[in-house]
């Protein structure tokens, strides 16, 4: 931390800050954010063709972030059939309802920093002897 | 969407509902979401040594998000020399302050959305003659 910054280092700044260690990618990816938004309003699941719509994914990539959050052990899918043709359901499981909250627990961290860095900017400009940029 | 969630459908959810088109993946990444909220701190810029010990990242890595957020137009990194030692100051432009914004407001309502819909759940598998899952 260089002299420029030493003050307001010691106001709200340390190392590591803004680092945000908590935003677990597996869910921060926008695709995946939008899915696991959707599934947290269907504890029974959602049919793979409505997950699809809800979210304006392809096949192929609903495909995709499905085996990453599986993987995760975020979410599951099974698979039955239904009158005959097959269907995949996509619950969320308890783990991943949990580490969901706790993602977002973080992000509402990002706006309380943003909200309130945006304040101190604006305090800081306009604070007497000093000319606004 | 299928007769499965039909009648959810009508209540709160629309084809691409769960999209989440604004979040700009240039911002949404997550060390540039911390370089990003940093910034806004310092509307004086914040010198290459110290954004990278708040982000905690290394030499490497900030550069290469830096090149990403110059490219997107949202930073400025400018090089000069302090007592004949090199540095690099960024500081971040008036248009991406404002797509800062704009994302930090897609970032709302997805908390919003998580927040409203987990209630809507919960309040579901409560509902009278349905047993809880």
């Amino acid at each position: 931390m260089s002299a420029r910054n030493k003050n307001q280092a010691a106001e709200t700044n340390s190392d590591g800050r803004f680092a945000y260690e908590g935003l677990d990618r597996a869910i921060h990816e926008k695709a995946r954010l939008g899915i696991l938004t959707s599934l947290v309003a269907h504890p029974e699941g959602l049919l793979f063709g409505d997950l699809k719509e809800l979210c304006s994914l392809t096949d192929g990539n609903l495909n995709r972030h499905l085996a990453v959050l599986e993987e995760a052990g975020l979410v599951t899918a099974s698979r039955n059939t239904k009158r005959g043709r097959p269907q995949t359901i996509v619950t969320m499981t308890t783990a991943g309802r949990r580490r969901f909250q706790e993602y977002l627990n973080v992000l509402e961290q990002v706006l309380a920093d943003a909200a309130s860095q945006q304040t101190v900017g604006t305090r800081r400009k306009l604070a007497p002897g000093l000319s606004p940029s």
